[in-house]
Order: C-alpha cells, then structure tokens, then sequence
C-alpha cells in the first residue's frame, strides 16, 4: 500500500457520526452511573492480560475500539462519580465540565504564553480573579491555574527556597528547613523533598486534639532550628487535611511566619471551595497574609480533574524562580500580557479556564454555595447518626462535609491494635459490596474510616443507604 | 429560594441533548479548521474586557454560554490545528484522541493508585510498553504517562540529583552540576534550576556546526568541575532540538557518562515520535545506555495534549525520589500493584492511557509511520525549495521535518543585525496574514525562521502555499 493511502487523512464526517455515538454513551453512563459496582473486582494484572502486548500494525475500526473499551476498560474502573463513593475526595465531574472539556479535547489551544492563544490565556487571567473574589481574597492576590496540589505546593516551596537562598548570603539549599504538620498532605513534605530540602530538615509539626497544627510547637521548632545554625524558610498550613479537613489556625501561623520573616502556603486543596460560604469563610482567616495559596476547584467545585487554583500575594518571587525566556518564546506583545509558562513548572499547557467559566456560569455562585451547604448538611446528619449509635465513635473535628468515625463494640477488646484489624475488616466488607466505597486512615493514633461528601450525585437517601449498610455489614463481624 | 431548588442536580438528558450540539461543533470545527486566521488579531486585554471582571450569582443558559464562546473566545484563539500552522511543534488532535478525551472527561477516573482505578493503570502499563516496542527500547526500560517534557526532565534531575546526594557522602546539593547543551529546550536549564542545582552549575556545552552537542567540550566541562571540586550529576542530551531538531550523539554522549558516572536523561520531546520508523531509528543510537527517556506523543504522534512518555532504565531510583506512602493511600494489592503517584510529581493523575489506546490502534503502527514519512517528505521537497531560491539560505541541517531559514537578499547589508531585523518583518508579515504561523529563533548566532510540519491537516498543497506566500511576501520588503 502507499504511503498515501495508509496515511490517516482526518475525515470530519466520520468524526461526527462517532462523537454522536459518545455523546449518547455519556449520557448514557451518567445516568446508569448508580448501577455500577463502585470498584470493580479485578485483581492486579487481570485488565493487562486483555489487552495485546503489542501495539497493531494496522488500524482498527471504532466500533471494535468500543467494544474493547466497554469489555475490558470499564469494568476495571473504580467510579469516582458514582453516589456511593465516599472515598479519599470527590471527584466532580459534572456536565458543564464535561462539556467544556469536549471543546478542549477539540481546539487543541496551547497556553504556554499569550501569543500562542490569547483567548485562553486571558479568560484564566479572568476565572482567577473570579476564584479571588469568590473566596474573599483580598486585592492584589494574583493566580494561575496548575494541574494538582502537589504541583502547587511544589512551585510554593521552590520559591520560598530560592528566595530564602537570595536572602541568606553564602547559606545555600542544604541548610534550609521547611515546617509542616504531621497531618498534611503526604504531597507537602514530598515536594520539599523534590525541592531539594534535606529529609531531615522538613519537620512535621505536631497537632492538637483537633488535629490542626499546634502553634507553640511550630515557633519552638524554627527556634530549635535557629540554635542549630540552620536556616528556615517555609511553613505550609493547611486547611482542610486529608485526614479529617482539620483546619489549621492560619491567622496565628501567618503571625509566626512575617515574624520569622518565611514564607507562608497554605494548602486548602479540598476544603478551600467551601469559603465561598459566608459562613465558613472563617476557615481562610488570615489567608491575605499569605504568600502563596491553593485549592482545587477539581475536589469540590465541579470542574474536572486537573484544575488546581494556585495564589500568590506578589508574582516577582514566583517569575523568579520560575521564568524561562528562550528565543523562540519571545513574542511582539510580550511586555503588555502574561505568559503562564513562567509561573509553573510546565512549558506546555492545557486550556483549563474553560472549564471553569462553564461551571461557575452553569451553576452560579448561588448554586455551588446551594451544592456546598447541601454536603456540609448531609455530613452533619451523618455524624449525628455516629453520634447516636452505641458501639460507633467519631474520632476528630469534623467541619466540613468529611467525617472520620471507628466501630468500638461494647465488650470488644480495648486493645488497639485490634480495634484497627476491627475496623480494617469493616472497610473491606464495605467496599466489597460494590454499592459504597470509603477510605481508612490513621488518625489521633487509631485507625478510622473516613466518608467524605461531595458528589452531585449523592443525595441525602445515598447517604442513609450507606449508614444502614456500614451498620449492617458491623453487625456481621 | 430553597437550598433544594438551587442545588444543580444532574440531568442525564439535558445533557445528552447539549453533548449531541457539541458532537456538531466540534465537527464543524474541525471540517472548517483551514478557514480560521491561524492567529487572531486580538491585542493584550481585548479579549479579558469582554468577560465580566466578577462571577454570576445565578445560573446562565447553556445556549448563552456557547454563544459567548463562540463571540468571544473562538476568534481569540491560536489554532493549533490549523493546516497552516507550522509554529513551535505540531500540536496533534486527531479525532480519535479527541474521542478519547470525551470518555476521558465523563469518566473522571483518578489514577493516583492502582486501587483509584485498576483498569486506567493497567492501560498506562501496557500503552508505554507499547511505545517501548514501537521506539525500540530494550526490554527492562519501564515508563509512566507525564505531563509534559518540562515535568519528565525535572522528575528526571530530581533522581540524578537525589542519587549523586546519596553518593557523595558529605557533599550535597550546593556541590552538584548538570550540563544540556546551548540548544537545549528553555525547560532544561530551567528545570536543573528548580531542583535547586546553582545557576551558575549549570553548564550551557557548545554545539557543533549541525548544533548538536559537542562530546569533547562535554568531557573538558566535566573535566574542569572535577578539577574544582564541585560533583558532576547528571547530562541532558537532546534529540530533535527546539531549534532545529539537532540530534546530539547519545551513544558517545552515554559513554561518557558511563565513564563518569553520571545520570544521563534523553529529551527526545519532538523527534521522539520519528524513532518508530526503521530508517530513522538511528536519532535514538545509544538511548540503551540512558537511564531515562522522554518523548512526547502529544508533539507528533496524534495524541491529545498532554502526554508525555518517560521511560527509565530502573524505576528504583525513580521510586526513592518520588514514592509517598501515606496511610490513606495505603491499599491491600500496594505489593502486587503499580501506583503510579510514586513516578512522577502529582499525586493526582489524569487517565491519560485511553487516548493512547485509541491513537494507536485507531491508525496502526503503519498509519503513524505513514504520516511521519509524508511530514519528512515534504520536509526535504520544502528544503530543497528554499535551496534552490536566490536570496535565501537554509541554516543547520534538517533531519527530521522542521526546516530553519532565512532571507538573505542580493546585494542588502551582510550587517547581522540588518538582517535579523529583515527576517523579523518577514515573520510578521506572514504571521499577519492569518494564513499561516511560523517561529522565529535564533540558530548558531543567526535569527532565523522556521517552519515544522507535522499536521495531520497539513498537506503537500498547504506547503507549496505557504512557500508561494513566503516569497510573495519577501519580496515586497
């Protein structure tokens, strides 16, 4: 065959036919979503054993594609949008999204700088300033979407590195020291790592019965620090830890932090959509003292993954460190716009704002506040059952719409170590029905399960249906 | 109005019918691709001024949404996929992986974990063997979806530097250099900066007369850094330069670095795809001997952006650097499972694979091969255009598809910067147009312009166009 004819000329025709069919199997699949196992029962290796170890020489028709990816993907998937998951965040997909992000996959815009799409550099300029005024930030707070937290946090800490390594002549990166809480994120000691840190100058602060960091802990850590002749340059707090949306006291931190002269992130990945409540905007206190901040409009705002909002107070740190001018990147309007490529770690960028101006326009501020208050409801009503139920204890705070809670049977053992094979035992009977699916952790010392709202797919009848199987499946054990 | 009445339930149907609308658009869109101005007209702000500076409180319409986008944002773009586009490096929509994207989107599997989704991991195993088959890596190298090159080439400084760290017992990060060549792309040296390697370790090796890296200034480079105490880490070799698509010579290169000890990453970002073809297959000689390997599908290989292969030779080192176990994630299958979030920077992941999937077996090995032969073919016809035209000159060789020349008319100043500032006006003139879009760079001293083929929309006609306009346009300046 000649080269001519193998060649894949693009046939828009086909294309619509085909994208016609998705749009039917999407559809479709949101509104059967409820009906799916939420994990699947595959061991690992068993989806790889189905598909070719090699790649075809030929191509292959759609409809065999399809077929394959019905058979043999979709039953593997854990599904995050499912009203039964309850596990390690919400996922969040919702239609304006998913729309948007058909329009995405269609432009192929690349939004290193302006020039290389104006449009879409402009309207991310546009949705962060939405996100500021949604969150209550004050003026002069300037952002940038990036992929994840971890990438956030990251671009955090190698700014306050570099700065505190301009700051402190002749010290340099490995005298550095970073100060977290033992309850962040594993991504925050992590990136200090990646960001050249010592492992053994990231501390891990301490937190109180609320599971938030401990401020007199933290002051006496960077004291011990400075006696040891090293150099600090870093706290990141956070609000809303992934254990339990403990909420660190960021005010008092932020105090510490412009004492110490360091830098301050505050991580509020999951838990920062919900300052866009009057009534829980308490939880960013004192975030305008902040360096740098970043949250997830991907946890628990309706956009789909990856969409990280990321925060700074004053952008000639972070182009600093992060700017990266080759010739070929140079362009006429250079001086008059913005060019994202500087403010992250990726020269290449997905067009990311458009998901967001279909979602916050879609719903509106009232209606993502009406979805918020709705989760922190129904996470309210859960722990009221936990409250009430003998043999069931609540083991944290909860003031989000995330509850942590552990079976302790009257008469059981006492024995710690026990309770948690109890309560792990308990997990895996509940994910094994398929119908619901939670994650444990490790909190306070004890091992805990952890159900976390905010699907728009869950409503308060899922959330009743999970409660009577949790109790059911202990009952059993 | 009642939190109920606000809250934005899900409608499967309401979005069926929009899903079915855009299935339209996105056809159209593609069909209509060459009609766009490859560029807009829009100047910095024009765009921003047209959104409303804060968000809706109520929910808009889908209906007025699309309408904005298609007033306000559609004219304000870059398109990519333009056949006229021959700018920075092809951007690669196809309709399958735009297919792919659409289920990607509805899905919302997170791919942090195995458990997060079993089937969306076991994909990306068995996509990068795939590829490693297809670019003919031997056996025993293992890779993991990234991002972009950006992020591969960090994650890969990351491990050389944590490696070097550990072998040199007492000396640490401050000591360590890294050296890339003066063609490298903008996100190497920058990307040795943010694993905190000192700006001035980071060592710019001349390049040849085809601007590849030299091998003896490498070696007198590494020579002198030992001489002065300071601990050589890690090299980043370049097949396919930004600039010009150099190849650099990675078997002397990997020998070198054998001899030194030294990590040595291969940024194949652009040419990578070119490997797949027997004739080719020569740019990656050597690439057995690197420990990690980067090549972008999403430059010339169809795939959507982002995706990124990075391969490595043993995932242990990779897994030191990057692994992170924290209680929540921990998950019964962790020994017999991969978790991806322990190879790279994100813990969050997007499932990328699909679009892999779809792409490869979509066209076939023969159909990617196909298109590649015809983007080199009609790379060459173009060269030997501009060869054989008075008043141009081609610069640095052409391996691959991307051509690099410039105006150099009869009888004009030979003062260089007369005729840099000559070639500029050509491009904007041409980028004017709306016609086509080209980059400028800067090769071996010399602005020079440069065209990159690599569309699946660009056809031999496209190219003979756009060179009519060239000379059109050069010849009223």
């Amino acid at each position: 065959m000649s080269a001519e004819a193998l060649f894949p000329r693009l046939d828009p025709e086909a294309f619509r036919s085909q994208a016609h069919q998705l749009a039917d199997w999407m559809a479709d699949y949101l509104r059967d979503l409820g009906h799916y196992r939420v994990q699947p029962t595959v061991t690992p290796g068993e989806i790889r054993g189905r598909i070719p170890p090699g790649p075809p020489e030929q191509g292959e028709a759609f409809e065999r594609i399809m077929e394959d990816f019905e058979r043999i993907i979709v039953p593997g998937l854990t599904h995050w949008g499912h009203p039964g998951f309850f596990g390690y965040f919400p996922a969040n997909t919702s239609p304006a999204s998913i729309l948007a992000e058909m329009l995405t996959a269609a432009l192929g815009a690349q939004c290193m700088s302006w020039n290389t799409s104006p449009a879409a550099t402009e309207l991310e300029q546009a949705m962060m300033e939405w996100l500021r005024r949604m969150l209550g930030l004050p003026e002069g707070f300037t952002g940038v979407i990036q992929d994840t937290a971890s990438t956030a946090t990251l671009v955090a800490l190698i700014t306050a590195r570099d700065q505190a390594v301009r700051r402190s002549s002749g010290r340099a990166v490995d005298a550095l020291t970073v100060y977290t809480s033992e309850e962040a994120n594993s991504s925050v000691p992590k990136g200090a790592r990646l960001a050249g840190i010592r492992p053994d100058h990231i501390r891990l602060i301490p937190t109180d019965a609320a599971a938030a960091m401990s401020v007199p802990a933290l002051e006496a850590a960077i004291a011990a620090d400075r006696v040891a002749g090293l150099v600090p340059c870093g706290v990141v707090s956070t609000v809303g830890t992934t254990g339990s949306t403990a909420i660190d006291p960021v005010r008092a931190i932020a105090e510490v932090c412009r004492r110490e002269d360091l830098w301050l992130h505050v991580d509020a990945a999951f838990a920062g959509s919900a300052a866009i409540l009057p009534e829980m905007r308490w939880i960013l206190d004192g975030a305008e003292h902040a360096d740098s901040l970043v949250f997830n409009p991907h946890k628990w705002l309706l956009v789909n993954f990856d969409c990280s909002a990321y925060f700074v107070r004053d952008p000639a740190a972070l182009l600093r460190s992060f700017s990266a001018s080759a010739e070929i990147l140079k362009a006429a309007y250079d001086d008059a716009a913005v060019n994202f490529r500087d403010w992250g770690i990726q020269l290449g960028r997905r067009f990311r704002a458009l998901k967001l101006w279909f979602v916050i326009r879609t719903y509106g501020v009232e209606g993502l506040r009406a979805m918020l208050r709705e989760h922190i409801r129904l996470g309210k009503l859960f722990a009221d059952w936990v409250d009430g139920e003998p043999g069931f204890e609540r083991i944290g705070a909860a003031p989000l719409a995330t509850v942590c809670f552990r079976l302790v049977p009257a008469g059981e053992s006492e024995l710690a170590g026990d309770l948690d094979r109890l309560n792990r035992d308990l997990l895996e009977r509940l994910n094994a029905t398929g119908k619901i699916f939670l994650t444990g952790t490790r909190l306070k010392g004890r091992y805990v399960l952890r159900l976390a709202l905010g699907h728009l797919t869950t409503t308060e009848a899922h959330v009743r249906e999970a409660w009577d199987l949790i109790r059911r499946e202990a009952s059993e054990l």
